[in-house]
């Protein structure tokens, strides 16, 4: 039995008043809510566009389709992320091509990224992991040299801050999940963020079935399905109302294990960067013996997530097309586990956690 | 200023109680509503799977991905439908092949799609046009005859009949939206159909980011984010307790609709096969100068629709690829009015709705 559950959302009274809002005026599609909802994060993230959409991963699918990714065209990403990162360059019929990210950061490595620029070269990919900012001066730079897309996959990185710039600000594109277990939520969700009118117009179009927005009916681009219900934009209302006091919760609940795990001498935690802001979407550490550690953990009762026990190239989708080797996301795939982080965990519960950690190194 | 508009869903206290219990509950992400939904709606539709997904046009990109239609792949599809029909034809890559649709049911010919075969051709993927079923029998005779499969875009057919078997339940794989405006309603959602075992397994596993359903963060083919909201499904729950009232109340409408116009002489009204049952989505009409006609109806503050103004080869994503002419098609998208159809009307609503009519065409 697990006491201590990796993540609970904190939906309660506010998110509901504003759901029976909307059933009051019987109105649940995408409409104003979507529209209020879109406003503010657009204001938050310091955007010329945010356009919600159902989920992070369409978003990202959205924008690939945006920028003309064809079969064909490569891709750069980092090693290690979430499988979204990697299936959407696959679903377009491009090529991944693996950058290493840093071994204490845990995004990716400017470096690594220049390496593997061939003529092939159409898009680099990041992914601040957890909400950890990746190098932007530089990856921008790279890419203005070469002549390549930046698109930001920002699924974990609402809150967080590279040199006082909001995450999700970056990039020809980025995109956003607001799934349950975010830092907040629509339970299912995304958001597009771009400054560009032209991509901002065509997704738009894109999200509503390629529809011409002059005329019902008359579909004037492929298109998909991707709006979101003012259900959920409601809810993403009512959760970004708070989002402030979440952050802060999130940064205590961090610098509690931080001040625990140091003293340990065995626990490696994520390095952030002088000037950048941490979302703490997610809190990872990395042990040796990590399975044995992981099920101990869990047998005290905290319930914990491996993000990501394996490099995006070993999972069987990428696996065939690829010999990739990437050290340092072999190395931190092997020896992660993340911890409960999330608003609602009591100064007794990371008591908990902590020891329970601590006994399971031993 | 409309006073009657085309379609408004009937959401009110059941729903808005369903929906409460999972805030009271905190789950309200794809868990036990959503399986209790697609239990019901696969007892209804009589099929060995339903598997419920965020909306239709997901429904039909996953069926199209399921059974591995590829790029250069030939589907033959009826030349008069909703948008998605062929969109998500588009989406993988397939060619689309336009059949013609009868010029009185509204649905693909099985004369045309023979027609249509050659070489290339992979499925055929009929759309049950407001509700009215193809004819299967013929049309399933034709898939196994030439080894095609069957994929039915039932996206408007909950509640209609086949020769007492419910639509729905034909093809390889079938499926279905719950949009605001349908029969029943989850706001956005979809659902598919299958029995055959390999297919539902694969579906599981694409609607939710290809991950093993033994392991967590590994993923074993390319999926995607489909999965629907438990906050939706629980709405979706509460509709299907009212489903037969729905669908009386709608053929109630049709009666008096059919009773009224086919008294003018001018009016077209959508054939129903005998041993067939309509599920009255849309209830067309077809007249001469419809633009003049359909514009008098509006001014006279009755909201309508015209499914569809164009065939489908005629909207610019499909007109590039594309020199068919299909006469019927052709005929019906000039001519097509549809009319508000939905519980919520009142007779005095008909009545008025009928009148309006009435005046349009003198």
């Amino acid at each position: 039995m697990k006491k201590i559950p990796w993540a609970i959302p904190d939906i309660g009274e506010d998110e509901f008043n504003e759901v029976k809002k909307l059933f009051d005026i019987n109105w649940l599609s995408m409409g104003p809510q979507t529209a209020k909802f879109e406003e503010a994060m657009k204001a938050y993230v310091n955007r010329k566009y945010a356009l919600a959409v159902n989920n992070g991963t369409t978003a990202l699918d959205i924008a690939f389709k945006v920028l003309g990714i064809k079969p064909g065209d490569e891709i750069i990403l980092p090693a290690m992320t979430y499988i979204a990162t990697g299936s959407m360059v696959l679903n377009q019929g491009a090529v991944p091509v693996y950058a290493d990210i840093d071994r204490y950061t845990f995004t990716i490595m400017p470096e690594a990224i220049e390496k593997c620029i061939t003529s092939k070269t159409k898009a680099v990919l990041t992914m601040d992991y957890g909400g950890n900012s990746c190098d932007y001066d530089i990856i921008e730079k790279i890419c203005r040299k070469h002549g390549l897309y930046l698109i930001v996959d920002a699924a974990q990185s609402l809150g967080g801050y590279y040199k006082n710039k909001p995450l999700g600000s970056f990039g020809d594109i980025a995109t956003m999940s607001f799934h349950s277990a975010k830092v907040m939520t629509t339970i299912e969700g995304g958001m597009i963020f771009t400054d560009n009118d032209n991509y901002a117009e065509k997704i738009m179009i894109m999200r509503n079935q390629g529809e011409d927005p002059r005329e019902k009916y008359k579909h004037i681009m492929l298109g998909y399905n991707a709006r979101l219900t003012d259900m959920q934009a409601a809810i993403g209302l009512a959760q970004f109302s708070k989002i402030k006091k979440y952050l802060t919760r999130r940064a205590e609940i961090a610098q509690k294990y931080i001040k625990a795990f140091s003293q340990t001498g065995k626990i490696q935690t994520i390095k952030i960067e002088k000037d950048n802001k941490m979302a703490w979407f997610l809190f990872p550490i990395l042990v040796e013996n990590r399975d044995e550690i992981d099920k101990k953990i869990n047998e005290f009762g905290v319930d914990t997530r491996r993000c990501y026990h394996l490099p995006l190239y070993k999972h069987p989708m990428f696996s065939e097309y690829s010999d990739a080797y990437c050290e340092n996301a072999e190395y931190i795939s092997a020896r992660v586990i993340n911890l409960p982080i999330f608003p609602k965990l009591t100064d007794k519960n990371i008591d908990f956690i902590i020891e329970a950690v601590a006994n399971a190194i031993k």
